[in-house]
């Protein structure tokens, strides 16, 4: 049997998972990363069972090739989403850990639902 | 406190997440869906936590453009997925559902590990 | 001999071909459409020999699926994109054209330098 | 007015510009590289114009991460496409140059047709 938890925690999965590989390769530059955060947030927030989501991109990894722009990779994301499924909310980070873009839950709650009595 | 079961579920989310946006898009025809088809497994069989994957992208919504081609589209996914996290097994889906390429968790197992005694 | 106007003409065509690969699958909808818009043009500006760039994507076609949004599809694309190289600049356009989203040059114009008596 | 030579160069620079952003992230090891160059040898050999296309990832930028695998970087890509146009040719190329992923017309040729007399 698949729990409302296990499912928001699927779905937080499936929405990292996605974004990363949505907008990797992107060219970007400090004075257009919030523009592209922006965008990443309002792409995300769309999709079933999205809370919550922020995204920040790392600008010092955003050094300047030789035509003076960059390009998003993987460990330029900072981002949190909460994900809800029934009373059950996950939140899941992705996030720079030993060089490594690392996607990991952060932790899971059951709020409780309105009396059943 | 997170679970090995709820690991192996978020892990499938994030591979069926990240292979859908890695390649929609990509030029293909009947001809060529096979070598698309191995190279996804091959891709996705890299990243951790992953057992098994199948990759099936039904011919039948290759529709062939003015050029002759058609593009990979979510619909044409039919994705079968194990992650395994210590002794717990999730085999996760994507597939077409009422016109929505649907990613959903078939079911998780544990197996009965090596004895403690 | 490679010149201006074909340099031009081949930076036109990489910045279309780009675009379209590194956007089709984002998840859209009528009232987030704006936003992509601007991080696509934003994207684009930076990189090298593009002169001018504006996209519009048809709302038209963001049909909402069965969770309320809709997917960046390539027969949304309506850009333009001015590219120059030297005193070379070259038009050229993304838009449907019997259901498939082509890519063209709208025109190639020299500018008269300054002169050189 | 527009010449197959434009044209022909136009279309290289829609190819190598698409490739590289529909790959660019495709998790990748030494073993699954020349399943990946042959996938993406079999899309871009779809598209209208394209005569020849040959991929050549290189190998030694492929370091592992925590996980033992690679993503596809756009410095590793080495890339030859021929594309036609009537009869005009058009080799271009992308290749790593001074650390940046150069894509560059290498030569456009015409080719004698049949004999009008």
């Amino acid at each position: 049997m698949k729990t409302d938890r296990e499912q928001a925690v699927f779905e937080a999965g499936i929405k990292l998972g996605a974004l990363y590989h949505q907008w990797v390769g992107t060219p970007i530059s400090r004075n257009s990363a919030s523009g592209v955060e922006c965008a990443i947030e309002q792409a995300v927030i769309l999709q079933p069972f999205v809370e919550e989501i922020t995204v920040h991109l790392n600008r010092n990894l955003m050094t300047e090739n030789t035509f003076g722009y960059s390009e998003l990779s993987g460990l330029m994301f900072e981002v949190e989403i909460i994900t809800r499924v029934g009373f059950t909310y996950c939140r899941a980070r992705l996030a720079p850990e030993n060089g490594y873009p690392l996607m990991r839950i952060a932790e899971c709650n059951e709020i409780p639902g309105v009396s059943h009595n």
